[in-house]
């Protein structure tokens, strides 16, 4: 049995998602971002560092005790992680884009969909602060889902500075700042009502709350929320956004949102989250953060980013069937009618797999139609059937799987066939 | 800094890990092995499962409560795991030919090129007691090493069999068989005389120990070892393998090697190593396994494989400098020469990622020759410099960043030059 909340991925499941992964890694490094790996253990003042993770992940990660006494810990995100290379590695040359594709835990509820164990693909850009940079990893979240051909998404931009001047304009008190974001975040997970409940308990006036929420409602196409809104600080580095954006023909999956919050404490600028349609939700989201690796590093270094999850995106491509799945790769199965045959067919496979052909064959001594049941059962496409007559004339029988065509083909000629 | 024996991959090292990978996942496929993955967390019951790691892996392994106050850990190998899998699908198709590329985690001695934290590669096959399938996983091995540019290696083989045999011809009682075998796979670490006197002390008489090695220096060609002993139980098993890879083409990288012993405890049949020569060392290991699944799942299924050791391999691929290493696999820069062009240049770098080429631009507003100092220091291959002058003829010069080389190109052309 699998410990509660991990899951165990078969090769239906796998070849689905290295296929998914393959494509968005291929979009990561068009956009420039070189592969970064970490240690899925971290120590635990890397993982409690102040205004890293925040006090919520840290009541959810895994950590111990290693034999060295020493707390360790597995990582609850892949930024933690990349900030403490930065630290550790202060002569690399910036702007450093990275990405990094790899698991993070967390001992959270096992609702459905929430996992303990899940894969996260994070690029981020250290060393820039510039909106470009912003505007790059936006651009790169939106081709990975046009290359997965997700079609029904948009991304959602805000400012953790516009929040704040319209916090400011609503008359809250800045040491409450953190804790109302994280109310004005459910807005689109939980009704309007019970925010506003929500937001009263933390003993804010029914004015203030009406004013923030007239704020809050304001989404929509750039142009028009642009045209709505005149003066907000922040204002002007989303419209610098877009303007990158347009260049690059992409702004037109862009809606701003000033609803938008993300609970993480350490965004200081722009936040972006791609949004999926039809019911899914948040599918990848993101932001700048300046002032975090400067908690590692000593000194403050820009950066931005965005993290694409996984495990929901995989929902998406299985529940709209975007790409097929199969139970294996290999596209040619290889039986001898008879055991004496065994050697024979050992080098015809040989053969094949020497020009890059994936190849399998019965390692089971099953009859002919017992091999032809296995290789159907799992999707391979063609089947190679070697009988003493044909070999005799140094040919072969291909079987087309799903058709039942079948060709006398020479061996010689067989590898052209696939 | 890193939890100790844990270590971070920077891009240059990343790219050509890989790299490696990618040769290494594209054998395992052609040989008709699919992709699994399990959860690095696995129950304590799993790991502990008697006969399945044993008590010296067990108090290597970290462990720890989670917080329902269950004991969990992280996987110490990728058999365990697969024995575990197979017990909770039992409906799987059979022979189930799995590949599994994946870290585990031993807390031991952080000695020289020794971790924490290391990456495996295994395949195994499961449902088959056929040689062939020890063939198949030798031969996919051979296979590996062959398209890594490895040259230098070849195979150990042995069988716990004949181990067995010559341990009972030795008048070695039975019960001491496994803590001799021990010390029989010592013969390739530590000098005779010391694997010797390790045998005396676990009370074993001088004549049992001459007659011991006089078979365990028994090693050489298949066809000179086969001849010069005739009859020992499991000798057999390894002449029909040796005859397998032999219609296969690969017997000419086996040895036969009666001091080969493998430390686990869970071998029941013919177990094999790739040895890296030049002072390498072992670099794969691997064997028949027809009694651990049935620890899991109550009743035998007999199962073959063999793991590869991915940060042996890598260290044997950066000292012989088989794959050239790069910082980065970009192929394109493209610099502005002023700021005015920043949204121009957006346009070309959109239009070359669209054609899936993997392109890059300044985020840091640097001048002309510091961009170009960049690109070079990441060893991009070409830059693409827009210039007023150039664009009004809607052209651009590409310069050649090794040669130094200049071409002035119309932009409809660009994206064709890559």
């Amino acid at each position: 049995m699998n410990v509660k909340g991990t899951r165990d991925f078969l090769p239906e499941e796998m070849i689905l998602r290295q296929q998914a992964l393959e494509k968005i890694k291929n979009v990561f490094e068009i956009f420039g971002f070189q592969p970064l790996e970490t240690s899925a253990l971290e120590t635990w003042e890397v993982l409690s560092k102040k205004g890293a993770g925040g006090d919520e992940i840290l009541s959810e990660t895994y950590s111990f005790k290693d034999k060295g006494e020493r707390m360790i810990g597995l990582r609850y995100d892949l930024t933690v992680p990349l900030a403490r290379v930065i630290s550790d590695n202060p002569n690399l040359p910036l702007p450093f884009k990275r990405y990094q594709i790899g698991n993070v835990w967390r001992y959270g509820d096992v609702a459905k969909a929430r996992f303990r164990e899940f894969l996260q693909a994070d690029v981020d850009i250290v060393g820039s602060e510039s909106l470009l940079a912003d505007a790059e990893v936006i651009a790169c979240a939106i081709e990975c889902f046009n290359a997965l051909g997700i079609k029904e998404f948009y991304v959602r931009l805000n400012n953790r500075k516009i929040l704040n001047e319209i916090l400011r304009l609503s008359k809250i008190s800045e040491n409450k700042f953190t804790d109302i974001l994280r109310s004005i975040d459910k807005l689109d997970k939980i009704s309007t009502d019970d925010v506003i409940k929500e937001i009263e308990n933390k003993g804010i006036s029914k004015d203030s709350i009406k004013k923030l929420l007239s704020y809050t409602k304001i989404k929509g196409e750039p142009e028009k929320v642009f045209k709505e809104i005149e003066e907000l600080e922040g204002l002007n580095e989303l419209k610098e956004i877009i303007s990158y954006l347009k260049s690059m023909k992409l702004n037109s999956k862009v809606k701003i949102d000033l609803s938008l919050a993300r609970g993480l404490d350490y965004y200081t600028g722009p936040i972006f989250e791609v949004f999926a349609e039809q019911g899914i939700g948040s599918v990848a989201a993101g932001g700048r953060y300046d002032k975090m690796i400067g908690l590692f590093l000593g000194r403050d270094i820009p950066a931005t980013g965005i993290s694409l999850g996984i495990e929901r995106i995989m929902e998406v491509i299985k529940e709209r069937k975007i790409i097929e799945m199969t139970k294996s790769k290999t596209k040619v199965f290889v039986i001898a009618v008879n055991d004496r045959l065994r050697n024979k067919i050992l080098e015809i496979v040989q053969m094949l797999r020497e020009k890059s052909i994936k190849v399998d064959y019965d390692l089971r001594s099953r009859t002919l139609s017992k091999q032809l049941e296995y290789a159907s059962s799992l999707g391979i496409p063609f089947a190679v059937i070697v009988g003493e007559r044909e070999l005799k004339e140094k040919s072969v029988k291909i079987r087309n799987m799903k058709t039942g065509k079948e060709e006398i083909v020479s061996i010689n000629q067989l590898a052209k066939k696939f």
